[in-house]
C-alpha cells in the first residue's frame, strides 16, 4: 500500500465534522507502576520508543480531507518524526489527579498538526507514588474506540517482559480481515443503503409512537448539555468494580451496560438539578455499537443505538427498568437489520445528525441526543509495559457542536474506567459527574439489594 | 472604555497576517532563581496570581478580527477565566536547558485560542539548580516587543520584595500618551498616507541603485530560510555579554545593532555554508526600530529598516563594515521622513510583503528580505519577583509566510539574550546558529583586536 488512498465514508465522517472547536480526536490515558524509579522508568521508554520509525498504519497515515461528501485520501509516509509525536512531558509538584487532570484536559485540548500524522503520544511523569502515564491521542478518522483499544491491547504484553514492546507504531500488523480486504466501493455502498430506508423510517416513528421503548432521533429535549461549546476540554475520571456491576445487573436481569447508563443517568439527573435544569423530558443517549469484524483494527465500523435515560424518573429502580426496556428495543431494532449495512446506517441515521455539525446555524434545533455514552469492551486481564504494571487504563472522547458531554467507558481488568471529556465553559464542574457517578452505585445497589428482598 | 472599540491599523495588521502555519504570537521567557524551594516558590506565585482576576489592558481584550484591509474590532470583558490563561507545568526530569527548550517549542508551537484574550502566562518548575521559568506568549495585536517588555519590567520590581507583585494582568496603568490619548481616524492616516510615496520610492530604488548602501526591499537572495513553513517552533536561545559587545562597538566605531547583526550574519553564514546553500548574493534582514512615544505602552508603534548582513563577505572586519554602511544608510533615511507617518510608513514599505503574506501562490517569489532581527532594548538593572531574581530574559518571535527563522535580541542586566525561533521543519538543527553566534563574538574580537593594533 502506497501513494494515496481514498478513505472510506466511515472514516471520512469524521473529517467532515472536524472543526476548531469541536476537533474529533480521541485518546487513552493509561498510568503504568514501575518497579525500578518511575523517572528513570519514563525516561528508558522514551529512549526505547524514539528508536522506532513509525512503519505501522494508521501512524504513518498523512490524511487530505475534502469537503463532504467526497471521502478524503490517505498517504503512506516514511518519514515521520517520532520526535515531535513522542512527547515526553511532566506534572508540576505534588503530582496528584488533580495535576493530572490539569495536564490531561490541556494535551486533549490541543489541536492535531494537520501536516503531519494525526496522532500524539505522551509520556507524563511525575505523578505521585512512583507511577508514569502514558496519553495517546488520535484523530477518530484514524481508528474507532474499539480498534484504538485493541491496538494498545496488542502493543503491551500481558505478563512482565525485561525489555520493552515496541510502540503502537511499529508492531506487527495483524491480518486484515476478509471484509477490509476485499473492499466495497462507492457504488456498492450506494447500493446497500438503499435497504436502508425502511430502518431507517421505523427508526425515526419512535419520534412518533412515544409508548414504543424504541427511542427514536429528536426525542432529547434541549438540555445545559447541548450548548455551543468551544474547542477547550476538561476531563475527568472515575473508576467502578465491574465484578459489582455484574452482580448488579443480574439481580435486576439488566446487563451491564443498563446499570453503566443508570449509573450515568443518575449522576446527570443530580448535576442538572444543582444546576436547576432538569429537563421534564427525559435525556436521551446515543450509545455506540462495534460492528467490527474479528481481527478487522483498521477504521471505523460502528453502529449506534439510542437509549431513553429515564432521568424523568426518581425512582432509581424505575429509572433502570426504563433504560433496559429502551436499550433492548434498540438492539432488537439493529438485529433486524442486514449486517452488511450497519456501518452505513449509523451514518444515514445520523444524517440529520451530519448536517447539524457541518450547518451553520442548524444548532438552534432541538437535539438529535443529549450525550454520547460508549461503553468499550477492554482488555480482562493486566497488561505490562516491560515490568510495570498498567493500573488505570481510561478512555478519552470527542465533542460535536451542542453536546458538551461525552461519557466512554472502558473496562479492564475487573474495573469500569470512566472517562468525562467536557466542554470547559459549558461544564466547568465535569468533576461532580464523575464523583456522583460513584456515588450512583451506592444507591443502586442499596436499591436493587431492598428490591430483591421484597 | 468599554463595547467594542476599531483597532489601530497597526495592530490589525497582525490579524491579518496571522495564519494557522504562521500564527503571530511573541513571547518572552524568563528565569528566576528563588532563595526557597523552586517547587515551593512556583505554587505560591501561582496561588497568588490566580488571585487577581485580568482588569489591565490589553488582557481583557476579546479581538473579533476582520478581513483585510477592515481593522478588527476589540471589546473589554470582565470575566476572564485566569485559570485558563495562567498554567503550572514543570519539566521532564534532569530539567536541564534541553528541557527547557522541548517545553518552550511546544508552548510557542500551540495556538492561541481565539475566542479568549490572546495570552498565556506559564510558570514551569523542574528546572535544575532549583530555578524556575515563566513564560508569556500573546498574540502581536495586543503589543510589539517594546512595549511587552516594558510591561513586564512594569510588572516586576528592580529591588527584592517580600510580596510577589500584581500579575501583568493586573496592573496599575500607566497614562496614555498623548498621541494615542488623542488618537488618529482613519482618516488622518489616509491623509498621512499621502506624505509617503516619495519616501516609498527611494527605498524602492535601493533595489536598483546598487552601490548605495540603503537596501531595498526584493535585493535579498532566495535562500534555505526562505522555504516554505509549518506551525511547529524550534526555539534555541544564547547570552552574550553586553559590555564586551559595547567595548568591540567602539574600537570598530560602529554600535551594538551593528556588532549584534555581524554576529548574526557570521552564524548564518557558517550554517548555510554546512548546509552548502550560502547565496552568492548576501541576505538582508528587516530590522525593526521603534517610533513609540515616551510613557506609550499600548499596542503596535514600529517602523523598520533593512540591512545588508554582507554574508558573501568572507572578511569578519569586511562584513561588519558592509552592515554598518547599510545601516546607516537605513537610519539616515528614517529620519529624513516625517515622525507622524513612521508607523504608516511601515505599513506601507510592507506592502509588498504584507500581499505575500495574505496572497496564496504569491511565496514563489523573491524574498523581500530573508528574517528578521530584531534588537529590543531592556531592563537595564536586575528585575525580581518577590525575593527571587530574574538571571535570564528572552524574547521568542513569530514567523512569517517563508521566513523559517527569526532572531530577537534583549538587553537585560548587561547581557544580551538571543531568542531564535525557528520553524521546526525547515531549520531542525536551529541550535546550531545559536552557537555560531557564541562562537562568531570570538572570531570577530580577534579580529578587531588585530585590526586595532594595525
Amino acid at each position: 500500500m502506497t501513494g494515496k488512498k481514498s478513505m472510506s465514508i466511515a472514516d471520512a465522517f469524521w473529517t467532515w465534522v472536524d472543526s476548531p472547536d469541536t476537533p474529533m480526536q480521541v485518546a487513552s490515558l493509561m498510568i503504568f507502576r514501575p518497579a525500578e524509579p518511575a523517572v528513570e522508568f519514563a525516561r528508558r521508554l522514551v529512549a526505547a520508543w524514539s528508536a522506532y520509525p513509525a512503519t505501522s498504519r494508521p501512524f504513518n497515515y498523512l490524511t487530505h480531507p475534502r469537503p463532504v461528501p467526497l471521502p478524503g485520501t490517505r498517504e503512506v509516509i516514511t518519514d515521520v518524526d517520532i520526535d515531535y509525536h513522542l512527547r515526553h512531558s511532566a506534572l508540576h509538584s505534588p503530582g496528584g489527579q488533580r495535576e493530572l487532570g490539569v495536564l490531561v484536559s490541556r494535551l486533549h485540548s490541543a489541536p492535531l498538526d494537520p501536516r503531519r500524522p494525526l496522532w500524539e503520544m505522551h509520556v507524563i511523569e511525575g505523578l505521585e507514588d512512583n507511577r508514569i502515564a502514558v496519553y495517546l491521542k488520535a484523530h477518530h478518522s484514524l481508528f474507532d474506540g474499539v480498534a484504538g483499544i485493541r491496538l494498545l491491547a496488542e502493543t503491551f504484553t500481558t505478563a512482565p517482559t525485561a525489555e520493552f514492546p515496541p510502540p503502537p507504531w511499529a508492531r506487527e500488523l495483524p491480518k486484515r480481515s476478509p471484509r477490509r480486504t476485499v473492499g466495497r466501493s462507492l457504488g456498492q455502498r450506494v447500493i446497500d443503503a438503499v435497504k436502508v430506508p425502511r430502518a431507517l423510517s421505523t427508526f425515526a416513528l419512535g419520534a412518533v409512537r412515544r409508548n414504543d421503548p424504541l427511542v427514536g432521533p429528536f426525542q432529547a429535549p434541549p438540555s445545559a448539555l447541548n450548548a455551543a461549546i468551544g474547542p477547550q476540554r476538561r476531563i475527568s475520571t472515575a473508576v467502578l468494580d465491574l465484578g459489582e456491576i455484574r452482580a448488579l445487573a443480574r439481580s435486576s436481569a439488566t446487563t451491564v451496560n443498563d446499570i453503566v447508563l443508570a449509573l450515568c443517568s443518575t449522576a446527570l439527573r443530580r448535576y442538572l438539578a444543582d444546576l436547576g435544569e432538569l429537563p421534564d423530558v427525559p435525556l436521551t443517549a446515543m450509545c455506540p455499537v462495534s460492528v467490527r469484524a474479528a481481527g478487522d483494527d483498521d477504521g471505523n465500523a460502528v453502529s449506534l443505538i439510542l437509549a431513553d435515560l429515564a432521568t424523568n424518573e426518581q425512582d432509581p429502580l424505575e429509572r433502570l427498568a426504563a433504560i433496559s426496556a429502551s436499550t433492548t428495543a434498540g438492539k432488537n431494532h439493529l438485529q433486524s437489520l442486514d449486517a452488511g449495512v450497519l456501518s452505513d446506517y449509523a451514518i444515514l441515521a445520523g444524517a440529520p445528525w451530519l448536517a447539524k455539525q457541518i450547518v451553520p446555524g442548524a444548532s438552534a434545533v432541538r437535539p438529535m441526543f443529549n450525550l454520547v455514552i460508549s461503553n468499550v469492551p477492554g482488555p480482562r486481564t493486566a497488561l505490562y509495559a516491560g515490568d510495570a504494571r498498567m493500573e488505570e487504563f481510561y478512555p478519552m472522547s470527542l465533542l460535536s457542536k451542542n453536546e458538551a458531554l461525552n461519557i466512554t467507558i472502558l473496562s479492564y481488568d475487573g474495573k469500569l474506567n470512566f472517562g468525562f471529556t467536557a466542554c470547559r465553559d459549558v461544564l466547568p464542574h465535569v468533576q461532580d459527574v464523575a464523583v456522583y457517578t460513584v456515588e450512583a452505585l451506592d444507591e443502586l445497589a442499596e436499591a436493587i439489594g431492598e428490591g430483591a428482598l421484597t
